[in-house]
């Protein structure tokens, strides 16, 4: 980066952050793209890890997400490494190549197999990973995880994110308390389709792989799924949840079905780590001021909500209106209208900030504009819109368009 | 507007026109929201005049566009009535009746049927638009239709237009040499589907409401429909076309057949109309400096090549990438894997222009960035895709998104 970005005004502090038993992680610099800051991040598992994971739906997926596809269905892992500065996507064969070097080098440290490696990248397109880099950096740091590594972790992964992103949560299984913890990053090129960025959620509960991955299909739906920064898919897009089940006695039997009770808690929890990691992303979006968060109501279904409230979070009308702090609600209109979603202009109600300005497609009688212009000032605005048609909703979560994106995003690569 | 914006570096100068045998046209200034300049446009056309329209698929149509459908289908046009500054969109009731009055007011002036009366607004979307400021400016209006008032009109519908848009051919059809002249508006909230923001194009020629109804179909699909801005569609588009027959000899027969080879040069010449019009819109995109051609081949269809170019050309990533200079060809493969048509990284090449950057998946071997860093600083960019899986082709047209779009959409309404 040219410049130095302002931390976002939508910055929240690290939560507490505890231990997760049957997890070492750590940062080093590895000189990859960045100077004089950690970029290269490992993470060590104990025997018998499961993981789930979501991947971009991206046509053009980095190396890294193939790889990871395909070493998935066994459901075991023992190591996750991280570089942030390149993305290895669009790099042919030397991108397999530099995976392959990188699983290889990490699996002789750790003492397992290299399909058992997890592997993500994130950064510019297009250019050639060095696969020295990481590797030649692999010992040291392998030498220096601690349990303690997740805030070390949380910084080594950002790119243009102006803040680390972490989050825990607690939950009982069969009477044991068991962490729920993970880190994100992402503030540009946030629209995600099944998954967003990067994100590695880790547990020390007990859980096979199959139910980890239904626990986190469901939990991305209304999570990273539901924000967007600027409509851009990432190439890289993928969210990871390990679980080390180092935190039950060895012996006890797993939780093989989905029905089980006993999860109850432990969906609960997964749910609120991924929907603090979401918005985590989203107010560090790139060029950030104000946090928006849509609510669509009355739609003809939960996924005719979504997609409309995401289409209200993506138009750049509606963004730099909100970045202008001008209550422009005829925008939200023109993008409800555009979406291709059933609606219908006179059953169509909106609101800013709790306030009713238009109903039945029309403006409210007597409408003041003077509460609307005050909730424009503040840094969350809330818009809700009712379609009148039926029981479907949804929320989404977007940022205003600024000048500051265009300053970070002209300039990406200089 | 608060702030005056710059004319467009992109801005041409308009082209000679023509006059359109039976129509007589012109603009004043009805205050409806700017102050100082022209605001009204009246034309009337010559009895017999037959028309043909496109409109948005908003499902929040404004009132006028709701207004022409229901008349389209009789064919006959006797005048259109456009204003600036208000839309005239999600007004409910008191939208329908200004419609409505403005109608009868023209109609009683031309001598017709209030049903042979054409209207567009564009402007603030939400606001009521007060026909009495309209009526009562008619007359005076009225009373100065000129058949040179082309360029006047061009400039009575502008809103955040920095240049009036008019374009003009000439066709021979059964050995008579007809005019196709055309004006355009539009700056913003510009991603047509259907047809885009404004544009009236009007002919002498005598020419079936149902002939003229297929050639504007068919001719927007490879112009207004392949261009964008801000991926925000208009709740106001419209294209009219109005053919006054006053060329020809009344007596001469009617063209009745689409298959009929005297149409092949008018429908030639209507689609360049289209062309430089559409381009105009471009040329003016709110905020632009420069102008992006984005072609695609190689697509298994037409259709999905289409779609490949105008999520390139609606990435906010590639078009601040282009603002800022930058060949970063890796968000053009980011727009191509995000848009969900078939695709594969392996097959797909980039091209800026005219040097081919990557092929199958990867960048070219010795890759020299050097002649294209000298075409992103020109002002118009070239972009191709090849994806090597087909045929299908396309091309469509957008702009940069600068600190100017931001500028002028941050404060619209101030």
């Amino acid at each position: 980066m040219a410049q130095t970005i302002p931390v976002s005004p939508l910055a929240l502090p690290m939560p507490e952050l505890g231990v997760v038993r049957g997890i070492r992680l750590g940062a080093i610099a590895a000189g990859i793209r960045y100077k004089g800051r950690t970029d290269l991040v490992l993470a060590e598992f104990a025997p018998g890890t499961t993981v789930a994971g979501v991947f971009t739906k991206s046509k053009c997926p980095g190396a890294p997400v193939d790889w990871c596809r395909a070493i998935l269905p066994k459901g075991e892992a023992r190591a996750l490494v991280v570089n942030a500065g390149n993305a290895n996507v669009f790099t042919g064969q030397a991108g397999r190549n530099t995976c392959e070097a990188t699983a290889e080098a990490t699996a002789k440290l750790v003492g397992c197999s290299g399909q058992n490696v997890y592997l993500a990248s994130t950064g510019v397109i297009g250019e050639i990973l060095p696969a020295e880099r990481i590797t030649s950096a692999l010992p040291a740091l392998h030498a220096s995880l601690s349990e303690n590594g997740w805030e070390e972790a949380a910084r080594g992964i950002m790119t243009t994110d102006t803040f680390p992103k972490a989050a825990m949560r607690k939950a009982i299984i069969k009477g044991t308390e068991v962490i729920i913890q993970g880190i994100a990053k992402g503030s540009g090129m946030i629209a995600p389709d099944m998954a967003t960025m990067l994100s590695f959620v880790a547990t020390d509960a007990k859980l096979p792989a199959s139910i980890l991955q239904t626990l986190l299909s469901a939990g991305i739906q209304k999570t990273f799924n539901c924000i967007t920064v600027d409509s851009d898919t990432s190439t890289s897009d993928m969210v990871l949840l390990f679980a080390t089940g180092a935190a039950h006695n060895p012996d006890i039997a797993t939780i093989d079905a989905l029905t089980d009770p006993e999860l109850a808690d432990f969906r609960t929890a997964l749910n609120a780590v991924l929907h603090d990691l979401a918005l985590l992303v989203i107010r560090d979006g790139e060029g950030i001021t104000k946090l928006m968060s849509i609510k669509v109501s009355g739609a003809v279904s939960d996924q005719s909500a979504w997609r409309v409230a995401m289409a209200i979070g993506n138009s750049p009308l509606v963004k730099t209106a909100v970045a202008g702090e001008d209550a422009n609600w005829g925008r939200v209109v023109m993008a409800v209208g555009k979406c291709g979603e059933p609606a219908d202009r006179d059953t169509l109600s909106v609101s800013i900030g709790g306030v009713c300005i238009a109903r039945n497609g029309t403006v409210v009688d007597g409408y003041d504009e003077t509460p609307v212009v005050a909730h424009m000032k503040g840094r969350e605005i809330d818009i809700a819109v009712d379609l009148g048609l039926g029981t479907g909703s949804a929320q989404a979560w977007s940022c205003d368009l600024t000048h500051g994106y265009i300053d970070i995003n002209g300039s990406y690569r200089s």
